[in-house]
């Protein structure tokens, strides 16, 4: 693990120190707001309007306060910044630039920059380090993937969770090995979006103290004034939060940011929003304080009268003054370097003397599994009873749980029903006074648990997240981007369709399956059994740099016999043939989750029929699409067209597995509230309606 | 229109006058939650905690405040009611019944109750009016479909927009024909969620003083007490949204009930937030005020304690006592023909004197379209640089809203880029000051645009909400309940591909086509060119019961010479041949949107090679699926299997039209931040890349 040898005491602030602001530091703040101005120029792209107001708060905060060693972005206890407001990206770009913050290659740090002037000048342009917005992963420095407003809002909340957590964890006395803290800067757009609302409601309730907002003020955005749509008293919305509230009446005075974070960083027992009055734009005159500067580039000529303002040469671009990279060095770099020496100091002393602490951490923070773990995944006897994979998944989630101490996770406030509830004892519920606890209660926030999720993957946590599979639709903005982050969070989405019954088509899926699907680089799996849960489990926490959705069933469904059928560890594989009796099938049966019932007793029934048919189980398109054709035309050799796919879900995709002859038992209307068994009936989910299928296949097969 | 024939003056409140709760009133409340525990222990399933805490307040609304016919839920004036809280759905459909609301067939009113005592007793059984939550269209009564949290407080706003929105153009002095006050319950979880926030902040901003959310906060959900995950000032908060908070502290208390909702109208500038301290299960001696009682059956033992303390006979189910009915019909049904008979003779005065504006609100009301309309659709002169669909689009909104007065809507702050603001003189903001504009300014809150613009469907409005095709992700919960009620809004989605270019993949949208595609009863349309628009709009405005979601480009594309290539008309049917030289094609080149340039160039290309090639422009699967066999057969016949798909999205789905042979030409990753040019050439968007794909058909199909 890059950086972990040690550590410091407590926290202290004696490092950070308020100076005078000098000229240099004027200086450093104008090369952000010019190298802005440039790079959106040359791109003919991007938003100049934001970083060019907010520079000195956001120089405030990297150069005096954020304990972050740029020669070493992988330290686990750095500070995370995250810029919600990723439209503003060329701040970030420029502060990691002007920080001297080295790049990492393949996991290791490299002396490259992580951001150069050259990458400043291709801003926005192909495969460089700098895009519209800025990428986790892509550009170092960058903690989390912003651009979608209100998310960033929410990692960081899920970010602070995670810095207690591991404080809780793994601090000993004279031993602070984690105790980072987050800063977020975000837009009136981040603030008006209900996912910031949702994540800032449960910072309040746990307390978040090493949680801090900036809200840029800036009153425009690009329909106009905020006066047009947004004139709550933010403050008092924030209070009624539970928040401690204060603010910054002009963007320019350093001195008062100095003071507001000193503040936070005094406020015990509550999260902080900073209110910064800014203008945006600050520095171009004829555009600042418009929505035109929001996000155009600005025009040579407007940046001539900006360079003339700041006291730039007008005639040059891209121009950082003589002495402004060495005041970084002097600033976030001595004060970051020093930081995480002695933290490294520390955390030899504390590795000799915790020395399971110490690997747990490095395990975690690398994602490795302790090699007990797969030995702890149950084996379910085969029932015709069953149980609910929902059911099954507690199990096998508890199970790992125990093993690996770094999953944590929770519900929608509907854990009695995800099953996701970690029950072993001293797995509590992570609440303000046991910010320790494995079990989080996050409200009936759905896409503020997605964005919180994130902010603990972010920070190298096995995170998870449960609800209802229908309201996963409240939360695709977060799924999405953990798909583009590749980060290895999952969510459990029980209930997963007109299984639900009684609770009717607006609690019933049916296009959410195929919606999950289409996300690139996510995993979606739905078990057809207890067992398939267990191996789908293995999947997800073997998938380093991916995310999965796990879809499971409300009811009951039989535990197969895996000595008359196969084995469920096929599951890894996508699809696999599941029942077959040797010879060329007549008619190949696929289903997923509960239908795969389904496709086994049709199986079972045209065999007394003297009938050939295969059953594949089918629990992932996406690791199917993954293997080798050969492997593909195994499970469904081309020649073999007549097919019957079945699947309680919208029927989009199906024609893929089904070939252009094949039968697609599916949904194609919502669903409706009764007794599950009305349901099946009406929407045609019975053995008999496969078989039905099946033969008309064969006979269709055999006249073609 | 049913029941359109006259009303009111300015609103009295004189018959709503303060009464003392006797007896008889206890006992109507008691026959709310005395019928609710019995459907539910019938059904077993469902929610009996919320109708029985907060019968007394509900009971109180209806009785003594809501201005509502029952036996004319057409009325168009009536007050609206939403219980965004769905799963409390028993308590609205004993309302439904006590109050003897009439039911609705084919848009008539019948003699049948809405709800009767046998449809009580089949609560959540198939095919019944009364499912697990209440839905739109099916139950007479039930003023937009509940359940998903959060979706009916969004609606209410939008309703309370509309009331003044109409008042605003039709009223007239001495005639007020619309004025309707909206009147919401929610609980703890519609608060907790951000589409709530998002409306809220909104309402508030607009001073609705027409709205009343009734917020039942009764401590307790799924996972146990609110403390666990929920314990802001609501209160605070909702000052801070700009709202008048109250409060009652005790739901059995009447008279305070009576007080807050007077209150609520006397209030003006601002909508009202009554917080009501209920006991979830009140009357279940030993279930009351925990979360078993939220969504559990109480079980017979404990229902005869309910019927004890109650005082209802313990051995009778379904009891409705006497003297109950008719407290109901001389309270909210005196009370409501009273009103709905002065507002009819007004509303005959009315439309005497403005017999325009009377034509215009019987046209709304039945979403009938003047004869003028649809020649104002324009016409697009054949251009090969062309222009953005979404320019397209811009010119054929404001053509319509000329046409359509009741053509309103906006962007969530993304108007400049959408082009959906409505530029006619006269046409102004939709603000605090101005309830009558046509342009609304939703901020950057989708999720909340989304539920508001349903409200404002539900009350007839053509309304419209727009962002980029990328952000639909914030708002599917609202999409998809639009798609189940079978409303007629649409959503302008601009931005639709990585044609987006610098703004990068977290703007780029890939899989949100597929995920809009398997709405059921959603129509997606993305057009190729400006006419194709125009023609999208026209099926869009002739949809009466279907929402629709129209996807546009940012880019320019070239507007197609339609004298060349088949008209734009072809649109309606989902798929058409735009360009064939006649003969057998060799090869099947199928578009969408920005492709179809591709398919076009490509289709030339083959041409001058001396190939027959196909081009289908396809804007639509769902109405070309609508479309009979023949007509999908002549698009695409079966028979000629050579055929290459094109479209900047997710690949999903494209099997179907593609066939088990063809080529799939689509995105498979997320994108990238770069110039377009540099984009399509990397993820291989281009007239010889088409062409490369149609020849290696060609020599497929040759070769098989």
């Amino acid at each position: 693990m890059p950086g972990i040898t040690p550590m410091d005491a407590p926290r202290s602030t004696s490092d950070d120190r308020p100076r005078a602001p000098g000229n240099i530091d004027q200086l450093c703040i104008n090369t952000i707001r010019t190298l802005t101005v440039d790079s959106v120029q040359k791109a003919n792209s991007g938003h100049a309007g934001a970083p060019m107001g907010l520079a000195p708060v956001a120089y405030t905060l990297w150069q005096e306060v954020l304990r972050y060693d740029p020669t070493e972005p992988l330290w686990p206890n750095r500070d995370r910044f995250v810029l919600s407001c990723g439209h503003a990206s060329m701040l970030l770009y420029a502060l990691i630039h002007l920080s001297g913050i080295k790049r990492l290659k393949d996991g290791k740090v490299t002396n490259e920059p992580a951001v150069s002037l050259d990458d400043i000048e291709h801003f926005r342009q192909i495969d460089s380090v700098t895009p519209g917005h800025p990428e986790y992963g892509h550009t170092t420095g960058v903690e989390t993937t912003t651009g979608p407003l209100g998310q960033g809002c929410g990692n960081s909340v899920g970010m602070a969770i995670a810095s207690r957590w591991l404080g809780a964890h793994y601090n000993r006395p004279g031993h602070t090995v984690f105790d980072f803290n987050v800063y977020t800067i975000c837009s009136d757009g981040d603030l008006m979006e209900g996912v910031a609302s949702e994540a800032a409601s449960l910072a309040g309730h746990l307390g978040l103290d090493n949680l801090c907002w900036i809200y840029d003020s800036n009153t425009v955005t690009i329909e106009g004034h905020t006066e047009l749509a947004f004139d709550e008293n933010v403050a008092e919305r924030f209070r009624g939060y539970g928040w401690h509230v204060t603010n910054i009446s002009d963007a320019n005075d350093c001195s008062r940011t100095r003071a507001t974070l000193e503040e936070f960083r005094e406020t015990k027992g509550r999260p902080t929003l900073i209110i910064v009055n800014s203008v945006i734009g600050y520095g171009a005159p004829d555009l600042q304080g418009t929505s035109k500067i929001h996000s155009d580039p600005l025009g040579a000529e407007e940046i001539r009268k900006v360079k003339a303002f700041l006291g730039f040469p007008e005639d040059k671009d891209f121009y950082i003054p003589d002495g402004v990279l060495e005041r970084f060095r002097e600033g976030i770099g001595q004060r970051g370097a020093a930081a995480r020496a002695a933290w490294e100091k520390n955390f030899r002393d504390y590795a000799a003397t915790y020395r399971h602490e110490a690997t747990q951490i490095e395990r975690c923070l690398k994602h490795e599994l302790p090699e007990s773990w797969a030995s702890a995944l149950p084996v379910f006897k085969a029932d015709a009873k069953g149980i609910a994979t929902r059911e099954a998944s507690g199990k096998v989630l508890n199970a790992i749980a125990e093993e690996l101490p770094w999953v944590l996770g929770g519900a929608a406030d509907l854990a009695p029903s995800t099953k996701t509830k970690l029950t072993t004892e001293g797995m509590g519920a992570l609440e303000k006074t046991t910010p320790g606890g494995r079990n989080m209660h996050f409200g009936v926030r759905e896409h503020g648990m997605g964005a919180i999720v994130n902010g603990l993957g972010l920070c190298h946590l096995r995170a998870y997240g449960a609800t209802f599979l229908i309201f996963s639709d409240y939360m695709r903005p977060p799924i999405r981007l953990a798909a583009l982050m590749r980060l290895p969070v999952f969510h459990v989405f029980t209930h997963d369709s007109i299984g639900v019954g009684e609770d009717g088509p607006t609690h019933q899926p049916v296009e959410q399956l195929a919606s999950l699907r289409a996300i690139p680089g996510l995993v979606t799996l739905r078990p057809a059994d207890a067992n398939e849960v267990s191996e789908a489990y293995r999947v997800i926490f073997t998938l380093k740099d991916t995310p999965a959705a796990l879809i499971l069933s409300r009811q009951p469904l039989p535990i197969f016999d895996r000595g008359k059928y196969a084995p469920a560890s096929g599951l890894a594989r996508g699809a696999y043939i599941m029942a077959d009796d040797g010879g060329e099938p007549q008619v190949i049966l696929i289903g997923t989750g509960s239908e795969v019932q389904l496709c086994v007793a049709a199986y079972e029934e045209l065999k007394t029929r003297g009938l050939r048919a295969r059953v594949v189980s089918m629990p992932s398109w996406d690791l199917f699409e993954k293997q080798d054709k050969s492997y593909r035309d195994t499970v469904l050799p081309p020649r073999i067209t007549a097919r019957v796919t079945v699947e309680q879900g919208s029927t989009i995709g199906w024609d893929r597995y089904a070939g252009p002859s094949g039968a697609i038992i599916g949904m194609h209307t919502f669903g409706s509230s009764a007794p599950l068994k009305d349901l099946l009936k009406k929407f045609g989910f019975a053995p008999d309606k496969v078989v039905e299928a099946a033969l008309r296949q064969i006979e269709q097969n055999k006249a073609s």
